[in-house]
């Protein structure tokens, strides 16, 4: 069997530059279509993007012809990095046109019968998009900063229940795009605001730990406060995290209940399934963004510091790759969840 | 009437240097000896000094001989930068030999007789000195990052009551000292660990907010939860804070409060003494420390983002200068504060 | 006498907003207008900056409501921050209407007619203003990088000459005003291009230390060659330069040259002159920008490593504040210097 | 054939953590055992290191016990990355009793006897090694900036001769090991000095571009000029290059010499030698450390922006990896060098 043709939207952003540096030599997706506004359109996406990768572009995208949103495509999935002001309507309109829009853009996360999934929490809210009044389907995951934090609360919530958390984060300027912010405000500072972003932490994990039941979600019943703060660095958010718990636990157990972890994806070896979901580290300065981004290939949420708190029951350190397992990464694992499921030929 | 002679101890390092820098031109104290480990005693300042402030060294500075620690002083009051590995048994010598020993040293902070000052907030702790078994005396200055969120914490507990606080603390390198921080450790991360940093944030506030009762201090009776952090800034500790009040209040009134805050240090006008104590920002994105460490010469402590807590009642950030305020201007201005009250004489 | 009250054109942009800045309390000059682009027209200058500054906005500046740049001005004095896409038809438009125009813009640097000036090396140059077409008149100060070297070389040319320059820069971010430098691309980054600015070094050095005869100027006889890259620095640009000169000289007399080295400026007691000019470090690690930006307040060119070049004959790392002396500071003491000389009411 | 044992000496430093780590998987070496100074011996090496890299300690080296440079080893080849201040000493010890000792220690570099050697450039300077008057042997890599330096010119001066270099660095902060650089004097900062790399900038590279002559290396006839200055970068060393040439040449000539370079290791396929030693780009603002030096795993050495230049002839940016093609990954490289030819069994 073929590979199946994929299309990255927003190619040309950050996200979309990860998208089609992970999508080289994937087994399953072959990207054939590269999409951005219509100032990139109609020119060799070389040309067109601004690369901002490690690596060479990958051979297979240096030449495509960046088509404009506007424009049909003829690839099944789309992976969508769209930014906020135009993925809204564009994902829509793909979506009833039949194609399995799989997006990283905040728009339509909410929706009641949109899946926000990460796949080792809550994979069977993929069965959601059934009921989408589209073609296609349009399935999400959560913002960056959600990422690690849902990840690292779910097996504990399961566990133990959740009453409340508090977590202040401090992110990486990739999670901005680019240009995203200037030097001249993150150089050798802290910038303790990022728009819609403490917002987005307070509601989207409640969705993602909810429960599936008669066809909606019924979100988890407790309470988040976040407060998010860019820092000078390039790759990789962490997040300081205090848990209330509704069952009491010692840190030594919450720390083995998140080591253990594996979830469906690890079961079913979906190919960008990293093999340890959570990491826990030992050491009492770890993780950080510069020395641990990049474990599991940037899919692994990185956990630290687990210790009793005075105030709540359990405070730690939550740590992973904003643009990877926080952004491109979770979409492509998204989509290899749809298709193992067998929803892509429902 | 002349200056008081004034020592600094530990006057080669970073808070040392501070404290030199900005005894230059002070009215009441004239730097009279500069103090430090044998390796640097008997040289001349300007050559024992690796100078890090962005002024040159002050005149009066550059050719004073370094003293060691075991040598006799003749100055009266001592200020004390010295490193917390020394400082214990230096800085009691000093008291029992008749000195004034104003210290930044975490050694002698939580002694039941020793005070550990904020003027704006406790000056009246400072009668706990007189029970000290010296002939002269210690007094503390707390922890730079406790400094920030006493203050800010202060007027709130006064007039609310606060029940239970979360703290994260983002801090400047320059909290560690020189050479300190590696930058292989912190370019472009964030390291979520500084050792007995939480342990100090979540006792010292309760000291200085607590109150003298019998010759002794009671300390408040709330808990603090604090993660502790270093980033990639030079000058400047941001704090994102949640409280749980014990009544209830409006970001508005807690807003105004904070805003409208004057201690005893302004109303008998002490030399250090920032005219606005505390700086309340309306901006969505200040306080940062790249922008406002220097408001009121460094000595303000800056807050913003005064809003509504999902999990508790009022969130905010705090940032202040941790070298000014932090350290060496709170030294300075303790010892105005024992000055002004007339403790020198007694 | 009153102030003579000068405007502040591109008064939202980061130069503008430095000379705002170092406008309030000037001694002759009074900031009545401010102008910038039809966007933030008709707002109070409050709104429409974004401003970056560690000072707040001086009281002075803060309710002026900006004005467009098509709209008729009554200040004598107009400092040009204005962006070269804009700054040459309204800098000559202004001109004609009778103002003189003090601008930090590359437009008209190197018209025959219009003075590019560093007061302490060429204000002799100033002259040729009298032949400009204008009612008014247009002046000029250097690009950043330029300012420090022509600072640098003037006072070696003048007694030893310079055959060529080898100038190797290292950029703050300011210097590309704002947002400018994406974060994307300078943290932890070097990027070793900066468009137009090479161009920039290697000629206007030429035009201020020429010769004027007979109304107009004769460059310098020497080639300089010069490589511009941007690093991570907030304020400051660190120059390595090697010189061939026509006679040989050994460091430590480039040294003293440099050190004694007073101008014009010094001599008239310009109020925003540099005591010392150019000031000399013998440690072997200094200038640094972040430890000597702001000496002179921001006004100083700071070389250090005076030391023989085993291919050309002296090698030197200079270093000044790019958006002070290289920039709103240089505008200013222009106009300082152009008052002085009674040319304002010729 | 089994794989040849080695050792790794300083392997707790940061160019030792670089060794062991590249050595993971190796074809045909196999770390047996860990160096390092008397405090670390006899503990895990998992212990004994402070380890920075990204992946997680090789299994085969986590509990492998650190022997101290006074034992006896058994390895046939001793990768050594010990600290100059004892290098010169223990290596010379371990080279006469038998052991061939791949240094990247400057101590032995310039020795007559010692092959200072890059592989692409001058494999035929192994030779030298057996007139060393060890059972065993010493060979040398360069130092991290001549490295490129040399690579980049050694080309270039083979077809067109090479009169003059002016050569800037900025050079990343793991250059200097670890704790190296503090961070007080590198956030947002250019320090204009690293002691002792000028010199050897400028004498190194003649060595290598020498010729072997009766035994001995005659270096080449042509003065190099360094200024090398620290910067803000983690990894990776940036180098703006002038060069005057004996044969006049165009910039595109030039760029098609680098670009087409192979050398002897690319030749016989010597398994850590890049397959582009030499990439020349083609963008304005490349290379660029951020995004190129994991450019052929770390071990390609980056070349753009060759042009003409005003004073000299050529003008150019070099780039590469300072702890891999610098250090480690050249060390290892000289290893595969020295087996490919048979001497090690000589």
């Amino acid at each position: 069997m073929g590979k199946i043709p994929v299309a990255v939207l927003g190619a040309t952003g950050m996200v979309g530059q990860k998208l089609v540096h992970l999508l080289r030599d994937h087994p399953s997706f072959e990207l054939r279509e590269v999409v951005a506004s219509e100032r990139s359109a109609a020119r060799p996406y070389r040309e067109a993007v601004n690369w901002k990768q490690e690596d060479f572009i990958p051979p297979g995208a240096r030449d495509l012809i960046v088509k404009s949103t506007e424009e049909r495509l003829e690839s099944r999935i789309l992976f969508s990095g769209l930014d906020a002001s135009v993925a809204g309507a564009v994902e829509e309109a793909y979506a009833r046109a039949g194609h399995v829009v799989v997006s990283n853009s905040r728009n339509h996360r909410m929706d009641p019968d949109v899946p926000l999934v990460i796949p080792e929490i809550n994979h069977d809210h993929l069965a959601l998009a059934a009921s989408q009044p589209y073609k296609g389907a349009i399935i999400t995951n959560s913002n960056c900063s959600t990422m690690f934090l849902a990840m690292a609360l779910g097996p504990i919530h399961r566990e133990l229940g959740i009453e409340a958390v508090h977590v202040t984060t401090m992110q990486a300027v990739t999670g901005a795009g680019y240009p995203g912010v200037s030097s001249v405000d993150i150089l050798g500072n802290v910038v303790p605001y990022i728009g819609g972003e403490e917002e987005k932490m307070e509601s989207e994990p409640l969705k993602i730990l909810g429960r599936l039941d008669g066809g909606r979600v019924v979100p988890a019943d407790f309470t988040i406060s976040a407060q998010c703060n860019r820092v000078a660095v390039f790759d990789g958010h962490t997040e300081a995290v205090s848990l209330k718990l509704r069952t009491r636990a010692r840190a030594e157990h919450v720390a083995s209940l998140l080591a253990g972890f594996r979830g469906w994806p690890q079961e079913v070896g979906l190919p960008s399934a990293p093999e340890r979901p959570i990491i826990v580290f030992d050491e009492n300065d770890r993780p950080q963004p510069a020395r641990d981004v990049w474990k599991e290939r940037g899919m692994a949420t990185c956990v630290g510091r687990i210790r009793p708190c005075p105030v709540f029951d359990i405070k730690m350190v939550v740590m992973g790759h904003n643009t990877i397992r926080g952004a491109a990464g979770a979409a492509i694992l998204n989509a290899e969840a749809y298709l193992a499921k067998g929803y892509l030929d429902r």
